[in-house]
């Protein structure tokens, strides 16, 4: 009998790789953080001798969902200027909020917060996009949770840097201090068009070639962003990227809700991946994203909550369920976005973006053990016909009940597994409330 | 001190009427099933001996939500035929599926079903539509819920009835039964302009004069029901209900999704109210209703989760915030649909549409105890600038804990008042799962 550290039985496993794949009567070997085995229950219970064996006659495992855009960092500006547009919100409530609060404090609080919230809803991994990407880290670390840091650069002065090469240099020190942190990985992450210069955009570029890292970038998000482009650049955003040599693999364009056809052509042919991010785009009065085009043109995106202030869950089935909706209802046509594409958009195509596919996103062998169980037991999933469509129509974060990242588990019969960290957080929180309320 | 059955006294109160309204430092007291007073802490204690005082320091009290349009006889089939457009869905799944399964037991035991899901989302009242109407009002009446029940016409024979007058007469003999009931009202509910003549049109219309009822009816739900009224009425199923003399204010127009801009102006002008279901649209693949023009003509609408069968959640809170991020997002405009009026078609627009408005829909002294407390203690609420904006953008059900109908508490702690009806139910949808799953 070969010792591992936990064998999990569930009633369904849907390992994402085969698509399609519904398993009965199977069990999932976790050891030293990786998965092992997947094979019939029999099977395993003969060959292995877990330390620890969970039994969960009522749900389906599946892997951990990947957040692929969120600025963590914000929680604490949740609900902030809400029924207010993009430039209006960020001009008189976010920035100028961001300008009196942001901290090394603001923002290992948020991200502890953010942490916490997605953990709680079946999310291991977020790429994120904010200041202090250290106190992002270690809030991140904290809490257990796999992330994406940003090398941010934006062409303003903060409370965090001075100028671009300064939010460069910060970020890649921190990157030289994490390289062996298993559960952290970092993308290059230029803000926006509209806010980074042709210079630091070159240097972005260079670097991502140097170092192999990703590009995380906001990207046709509104119809202004690209007039104000074609009034500044001669260009739309999109071209100017392409003349900046930064669309390619490498590139996470964040929203694109607005793309011709022929930018949708070009995006796919150059392997760029896109983040779709349907609350956020909703709620701003940004649009919504031709996400079947993108599918059929054969562009991989993943599924971004954006932050807080702007959706205001940081709730991945949510936005599962929306996206599917949405490119069935923006095109009249119901069989677009099936529940096994959108899975898939949640987890390994998000993994894929970030070049984490061979790590995580789908339940295989050798791969880290980033789980989530989802209960199927209540009146409100009965009857149960197929268990793909009813994760993505009829589940919510709240059927959650057991999440792990790396092998640990995080989130235990729906709670999160340290009661002292979050009763901590919770005090730090009733801290910040009388200084965010009067803001 | 007046002796009076419960005091509530919870961290905040939307009472709904008046608008923007968040009181803090109130309670409500309930005395035989109505509402007796909402009024401030200290004065409620000073002058009422409640038999029983729920504190709720973390909460925000608000009226039950009112659901204007579901089968809920129909949850049986949740999740039945995903991904596939409404005339195959109906023609390939559903219809078959209902000529098998149709029965008294099936619309009881899907009712009974839908109930427990509504009620433990914070739903108190719901306008359905199916057969066996006798059978929806059992179920609800066992779960003690609020029911606007069918007086169903349709000119296909079913094992319910055989014609269009057997419809009308069975459903009007079940009304004459329960006119006393105080929980159920009726509304006639011919299907839709596709499937009823208009003989059966011409009956209802007399009907709901003659009984003072509502009309609920499906209008307008795809662009092919337009096409082929044209076909067989050489007009639009609007006109033809104009012709018939179906548009007033006893009209309930579900989904409404093609409107051209006359046709809202129209529906305006008459009074008639409108049903908004915003992701069974969607998932049907047939639009984006106008809410946002709706509104700005002065139309009242509610919201409706449709069945279980496409949508594939009985969740006004998913509704409330897709409906309110749609309006935003389809228009372009931000500020549509701004949280108040969101949470006011939830409730009051609904009361409103159902002619229920002096009994249900806010919280005024005099009308009936039907409520729902949310919890907003959890990080995932936290932190919290605005208890309106946070109803509608960060809640989920999952935070609905308590829920009384006519001051009876059907929700206790987030669980249904009554274990060993719910064991029961649950039994009984385990023996039919083997026959709805070789369907």
């Amino acid at each position: 009998m070969q010792a591992i550290d936990t064998l999990i039985i569930p009633r369904w496993i849907v390992p994402i790789e085969p698509a399609h794949t519904v398993l009965s009567d199977h069990a999932l070997a976790i050891d030293q953080g990786r998965i092992v085995a997947l094979e019939p229950t029999a099977q395993a219970l003969s060959r292995f001798a877990p330390r620890e064996t969970i039994r969960r006659p009522q749900h389906v495992l599946l892997p951990g969902l990947v957040n692929l855009h969120t600025h963590a960092g914000m929680t604490l500006l949740r609900g902030v200027g809400d029924d207010l547009p993009l430039m209006q919100w960020l001009q008189t409530r976010i920035w100028p909020l961001e300008g009196k609060l942001l901290s090394d404090a603001f923002v290992t609080d948020g991200t502890a917060l953010a942490c916490m919230e997605m953990l709680q809803g079946g999310v291991t991994t977020f790429n994120d996009m904010y200041f202090y990407p250290e106190a992002a880290v270690h809030a991140a670390q904290q809490a257990g949770m796999r992330i994406a840091a940003s090398i941010i650069v934006i062409d303003f002065p903060s409370a965090y840097a001075p100028d671009a090469d300064s939010y460069l240099n910060q970020g890649l020190a921190l990157r030289d201090t994490l390289n062996d942190e298993p559960l952290v990985s970092f993308c290059l992450a230029p803000h926006a068009p509209y806010s980074v210069s042709d210079a630091a955009f070159a240097r972005v570029q260079t670097l991502s070639e140097q170092l192999n890292l990703p590009v995380h970038v906001h990207l046709h998000e509104t119809q202004t962003e690209i007039e104000d482009s074609l009034r500044h650049y001669g260009c739309r955003p999109l071209a100017r990227l392409e003349r900046l040599g930064l669309l390619g693999p490498q590139l996470i364009g964040v929203h694109a809700v607005h793309l011709t056809p022929l930018e949708i052509e070009q995006l796919a042919q150059l392997g760029c991946h896109l983040a779709h991010c349907p609350s956020s785009n909703l709620k701003l009065g940004s649009g919504i994203a031709a996400t079947a085009a993108w599918r059929e043109a054969g562009i991989n995106f993943g599924l971004g909550t954006d932050s807080s202030a702007s959706n205001n869950r940081l709730d991945l089935w949510s936005e599962m369920r929306l996206s599917a909706l949405l490119a069935k209802g923006s095109t009249g046509n119901a069989t677009a976005a099936s529940a096994m594409q959108t899975l898939q958009a949640a987890t390994l195509d998000g993994a894929r973006a970030l070049g984490l596919e061979q790590q995580i996103g789908s339940l295989v062998p050798g791969k880290a053990a980033d789980l989530c169980l989802v209960n199927l037991g209540e009146p409100s999933s009965q009857p149960i016909y197929d268990v793909l469509s009813h994760l993505v129509y009829v589940a919510g974060r709240e059927q959650v009940s057991d999440v792990w990242v790396a092998g640990q588990q995080r989130i235990v019969a729906a709670q999160y597994h340290d009661p002292a960290h979050k009763a901590a957080l919770m005090a730090r929180l009733a801290a910040w409330q009388p200084q965010l309320k009067s803001l």
